[in-house]
């Protein structure tokens, strides 16, 4: 009876699963929270885009959380050793690179640097980098446009390049004595393979394609004479990272003894390649073609797959296509919403300020009727990721009377949601990609019926509900299941482990046509302000809001 | 030592004032609630646009006000006697027409129609009657584009014709009952004169000239070819009206023995021809050629006046132009906003659900610099009056993030209210209206030393505050002052009897400069929103208001 080991490493806290490759059932879990800085994070008062990652802590929660879920799971199945434990996979938030030197041992670690946020790991959401990512957009767009037809036109100053070439210019000490940089995601798979030689660390593809402008297409990472556009000490640094990334059908190593030992795991099992925790939670939630995974939270991510044996188009404003970044033997596809929860969050602790009241608004506005609050809103208070690529977008809403409540307001931000998802579903599908119905995994799509039923009827997919409440670290299991060789593949081992809640959100045909004409008010402005359209007619906007909402308040 | 009394009919109460002519000084006043419906107003459930008004309660409150307000007068000053009062004036929401019989009896008083709401006065914010006021529109556009012309192109549901159609078509009983119809403002004055005859009612050309398409140039009112192309029956009642109107230099007549001891005050005193509140407000604040005059509530009304001795110039999109309405030997100019304070009331107590909240949001917002929030909003929440004249738009705010607080978005509405102030202020002096400072009334201009600076700095006008606070009331005693010969003329009165508060608010230029640049945003969203231009380009909008963000959070 085999089991594998799933790891996700999220912003604030690791998870540890132990989970039986026979059904996916999950008998043991735990939860570390990262103990250094503000909820594992390293802030810096003077300036907010920073936001860092102490990889000690890595190392800590790694070994805690592990041996925490082998306890629970033993509690929970007595039969259950962790000599059944055949893989162990892990999966991490990304882009977020960690300057290591020349014995993969983290500068961090070093006593010279470790008062240095620099030399700690640049957390995914560290955006000081704006600057150079929009300076590696333009020289992109001038010497290499094939880099950014695959990231959807802009480089993300949440990226790879953008943090390492601030590094350097910001602290070119730390960037010296940086040997390689290693994205937490092909880090701690490397760390339990007992890698320390950087050179030899197998690289994830999807890392690689997603956030450092890998591509077999054009061999491998950006070539040398254009990072010496950008710096020639960038070039430089090309050398010692890596020519080749691999797909999860390749193991990042095998468990290392000390590390068996550490874990308390039999040493040599298979390590899965580490993926981004967003793709190993597509995989957990069963991805496949046809399905679309949304990952809903603070933010979304969507990630869809097309079967890598036909060519796939660029499509503009998706910020991934990646050969093997989710599933090996498809093109990988993330799209995603800046903010989604952090939006109603906003709303309700930030302007209200009273977190009690998600709960009565989630009821109020359930009692609306699709049209009739005559608001209409723009989910961008974070930017815009999918599918205009602008950070610099705020939020709008609109249609206020002097007798507009707050549940109106809720539900209008719910919906705005609503539509920046189907923005993305008309996109992809526009470019071939097939989505036949929608697989949500996320606290939100567990305890939100109303906003689940809205996405349905918004987008016109049949909405369900990932099993899993831990979809990102079963997906890593799934992947050191397919590694051991419990399975054939990922299309088997994601039917035996992977299934869905038995609820299923399905459009209103009446609900939909009001929809249908909300989303064109919504892509009006949507046009209008994201600057998709030079010269827009918005005089209509306001009115035909208020003919929807006297005609459904009709009814 | 003459006094005269000055009259307000507000929506919910009405006032009385007794005034010493000699300095304005104001040495009795008395506030009575109209007892009728809810806080003073007849609504009905099913439709929210009806409002009508008690005319039983008109007469109540004229006697139990005045005797009050000269009860608290003999108080304050033991040597005052009523006696001493030499004239009467009265000023009153419009319009608000109340149909009454042949002998100037309101039909409400006969018992047939004591329970028919549609026998009540029709109370200014009774909107039943928008079918009408849009075919009032669109036949004037067709047949008398001159009538259009005068009121800023649209015939409001507030006003006179459009109401009195809606009772044709509704209630045809009640309008062939109706001998006559008779403004709110010409009705107690009527009463006070003992007119028993509707015909030999003295008649306002405040309210003939701003409601009911009345003005010299055509002869008075619509003509009969006009009234029958909307309703031949409309026609009809055309004779029972009036054929001349007046401004304040005519008296409503002279008190009756009857009133004259009701009130307790000297028969055959003059009564002031009664005019629109706020336009006896405006000289009760000192309204003169330069000086704008803004009375400040729930929705403003914005007064100026140019003198008569050469021609004025149509002003598009400004909802009166009539000669005498204000001061006579003046035109008359009034321009308005549909909501303020009720936008402020409406956020914070509508939304946050505190009304305590005013203060504290106040004080946090004052502490903002302009442009600091990247936040940007329209103040049609409840439409807008001028300059577009448009019902039918909406509130919209703009430039949210997720660390946008309640108090920058309570900022974000005072400043929308701001820029509405601007687009007018800019529109008459666009078309020869001097406006080289403004005088402030009202509640929010005493207490909202905020508001009043924003002002300033949006506008580039000093902003002053009234004296009184009871401008209205302030004014018809003026009036009421002229026609008894205590002072020459107005200009004299108003320069005896009216002042301002010492504060002064002055533009300052640094915060003038970066209102400057959101104004023309404002301009964008208001003309794109607003159908000024049929086609806008708005893409730089957010990105501009981040950009300012960014330059005003430096320094």
């Amino acid at each position: 009876m085999p089991y594998t080991i799933g790891l996700d490493y999220g912003t604030n806290s690791a998870r540890a699963l132990v989970v039986d490759c026979k059904d996916g059932r999950e008998i043991g879990t735990a939860v570390v929270d990262y103990p250094s800085g503000h909820q594992g994070v390293f802030l810096d008062p003077r300036d907010h885009h920073l936001a860092r990652q102490s990889p000690a802590d890595y190392l800590h929660v790694l070994e805690k959380a592990t041996r925490e879920a082998l306890a629970a799971a033993r509690q929970a199945e007595p039969s259950f050793s962790p000599e059944q434990v055949v893989g162990i996979g892990m999966d991490g938030t990304g882009s977020s690179p960690i300057p290591v030197d020349a014995h993969n041992v983290p500068l961090s670690l070093d006593p010279r640097f470790e008062e240095n946020l620099n030399a700690q790991c640049w957390l995914w959401k560290d955006h000081t980098g704006i600057p150079e990512a929009a300076a590696i957009t333009e020289a992109a767009a001038r010497l290499r446009p094939q880099y950014l037809a695959k990231i959807g036109g802009t480089y993300s100053s949440e990226w790879f390049w953008a943090k390492i070439w601030h590094c350097l210019k910001e602290d070119p000490v730390v960037f010296e004595a940086a040997h390689s940089w290693v994205e937490l995601a092909d880090f701690v798979p490397a760390v339990l393979a007992g890698v320390t030689d950087p050179s030899r660390i197998q690289r994830g593809v999807c890392m690689a394609g997603h956030k450092a402008l890998y591509a077999e297409d054009w061999g491998g990472l950006p070539d040398e004479e254009f990072l010496t556009a950008l710096d020639p000490r960038l070039a430089g640094l090309r050398d010692r990272l890596y020519t080749e990334a691999h797909d999860a059908s390749v193991a990042a190593g095998a468990l290392c003894a000390e590390w068996a030992e550490r874990l308390g795991l039999p040493a040599g099992i298979p390590i899965a390649m580490g993926e981004m925790d967003v793709h190993y939670g597509a995989i957990g939630c069963g991805v496949d073609e046809g399905t679309l995974v949304k990952v809903i939270g603070t933010s979304t991510c969507d990630c869809a797959v097309v079967a890598a044996d036909r060519p796939v188009a660029d499509i503009p404003g998706i910020c991934g296509i990646v050969k093997g970044a989710i599933l090996p033997g498809y093109f990988g596809i993330e799209a995603g919403q800046s903010a989604v929860g952090d939006i109603f969050k906003w709303f309700v602790e930030g302007v209200l300020g009273d977190a009690s009241l998600h709960a009565t608004l989630t009821e109020e506005a359930a009692l609306l009727k699709p049209g009739q609050s005559g608001l209409l809103a723009l989910d961008w208070n974070n930017g815009n990721r999918t599918i205009l690529v602008d950070q610099r977008l705020t939020g709008l809403m609109l249609g206020q009377t002097l007798y507009t409540t707050k549940a109106e307001m809720y539900r209008a931000l719910i919906e705005a949601t609503a539509f920046g998802a189907r923005a993305i579903v008309d996109r992809i599908r526009e470019y071939g990609v097939p989505v036949a119905r929608i697989v949500c995994s996320g606290g939100i799509a567990e305890k939100n019926p109303m906003l689940m039923q809205i996405y349905a009827d918004v987008t016109g997919c049949e909405m369900r509900v990932s099993k899993s409440s831990q979809s990102c670290a079963l997906g890593s299991a799934i992947g050191a299941a397919v590694l051991a060789g419990v399975h054939a593949d990922f299309k088997t081992a994601q039917a035996a482990m992977t299934g869905l809640k038995e609820i299923s959100y399905r459009p209103d045909p009446a609900n939909q046509s009001v929809y249908q004409k909300l989303y064109g008010l919504y892509r009006s402005l949507h046009d209008a302000f994201g600057g998709v359209v030079s010269s827009a007619s918005l005089g209509h906007v306001m009115k035909d809001l208020l003919a929807i909402k006297t005609r459904v308040s009709k009814h």
